[in-house]
């Protein structure tokens, strides 16, 4: 009988959610940055603490933290006679809009799931990653969870009555670079989704939905240039783009760089761009650092990296 | 010198616009009925006449008819010093969602470019069978155009400045077979848009546009459940579907009999389904038809089908 191990510290990657074209169903991975928890089992049955957090911020009651609602459920549905101590160390920056709340609650699972007695596949460890997540953005969607869990562009389609998501991974074109640029300012997620209009023109619909086709066509097709035409937000963009200081100037400055497209990473603040190739990719990020330096950002991190084709994975 | 033909004939296509995920935006070409347009040189420069069609509903008039009004757009352009006569056999039905104003206009732009002295490539057909299809529709938009111009499945991104839209032809998996059911009503696309409301709820919104995203992953994938899974209209089919007595059983009928997904072919009346054998298809029209006489149409007309890769050719 193999003996498992009483603990496990798993890595999960930042990711890019909407990705401009597919608002809340399409995400992928930035493997370069990314949250780490360690779970180890404690005796007290379903009981899941947090021994410790590197950011004061995030709530320290297991139901309210992302990383820890989930494993809260995980118990109750396994009927553990154990339960969990919690470590996070948050790589990602919080309200950043990089996916930090999934990337915490994907970690949580894989690490749990990793001192089970029998762990789950990871298709049902969604489920409990999407509870974790759902506690800081006020609603289950996958947009997020499903590249941090399973890496790569991803859609995700809605969630069924099982509560899992069918997830269906994109190619990405060998060539596609990603720059992710990151000021340090925080936009709550609940707040930036609050603004939205709940309604939207049919044209505007028909005209997002094409760009989101065009795109997945370039994806499939390898087809760059198709890929540049159409990575566009008529829709969510605009009406969230004054909550990012210099965005505009942001974008512009991306796009007469050479990317592919520009546009709001998540919730934002940060802002990410496709480009086709790595030096692109440097000089795009220059012209975005800058922009935002000139918007009055007082720090600003970036970060350049391919679509990460790995999602979370054990250390 | 070749010396040019002065008389050419077109077949194009009956087409499905809007294939239940991607309105206005996606169609696919059923290559078993279309429209046959002549055109023959004539020495008037820029005159357009009709001197034959088979159906006294169609307008006379070359300007408001969908067969000719791209061709009066097309002598100016091209400063023609000749002109076109016109022989129209319409083989889709008038009024049926199949795509035929579409047909009339892509079948005279097809015809009228071989008897051209420099024929312009295909892509720039494109633009004339518009004018013809926005006669009829109100509106210009390719979802029926492109697949009845290029065969296949489709995508059409939205129309440039250069009045040409960027058409993507998506693979379709070997094993679709499609049933396409015609009962003898007629729908108007300008009444059946204007009933449309104008707005959607963003909820909405990113349902479609995850079943048009998983539809074309199925596609591209080649993965027929997913297709299944995905082929599904929640924005414009319940707003229709009273247009269409019978729809509902018809529907239902078709995904019982094991259809993939049932929904309205373009405006309606007719119903297109897609299925995984040619088998399955002759089991789901019997039922669509069994359903749609029931409702008492007087006639119903059915075909099945792959999706034709063949766009509109010349005779």
């Amino acid at each position: 009988m193999i003996q498992k191990p009483l603990s496990a510290t798993a890595f999960a990657p930042a990711t890019v959610g909407n990705v401009a074209v597919g608002f809340d169903v399409l995400g992928f991975s930035v493997g370069t940055v990314g949250d780490r928890v360690t779970v180890t089992r404690i005796p007290e049955a379903g009981k899941v603490s947090i021994t410790h957090i590197n950011d004061n911020i995030i709530p320290a009651d297991p139901t309210k933290n992302t990383a820890t609602a989930g494993l809260v459920q995980l118990c109750s549905d396994l009927r553990l006679d154990f339960g969990f101590q919690v470590d996070i160390q948050k790589g990602i920056p919080i309200g950043s809009g990089m996916g930090g709340s999934a990337a915490s609650a994907v970690a949580a699972a894989v690490a749990a799931n990793a001192v089970l007695d029998e762990p789950l596949p990871r298709e049902k460890l969604i489920k409990y990653a999407l509870i974790g997540e759902s506690v800081a953005s006020g609603s289950m969607h996958a947009d997020n969870v499903a590249p941090c869990l399973y890496g790569g562009l991803t859609i995700a389609l809605e969630i069924g009555k099982d509560e899992t998501p069918t997830i269906i991974q994109v190619p990405v074109p060998a060539d596609i670079i990603c720059v992710l640029v990151h000021p340090a300012i925080r936009v709550e997620t609940r707040e930036a989704r609050a603004i939205l209009k709940p309604e939207l023109s049919l044209k505007n619909h028909v005209q997002q939905s094409a760009l989101f086709a065009g795109f997945l066509a370039g994806c499939y097709g390898n087809n760059v240039s198709l890929i540049g035409q159409s990575l566009s937000d008529i829709l969510i963009e605009p009406q969230r783009a004054h909550l990012i200081p210099g965005f505009h100037a942001v974008k512009k400055a991306a796009i007469e760089a050479g990317a592919l497209g520009c546009s709001i990473s998540g919730a934002g603040p940060s802002v990410f761009a496709w480009t086709s190739s790595r030096s692109v990719a440097e000089n795009v990020r220059t012209a975005m650092v800058d922009q935002f330096m000139k918007a009055n950002h007082h720090s600003v991190e970036a970060w350049i990296s391919p679509v990460s084709p790995k999602g979370a994975y054990l250390l």
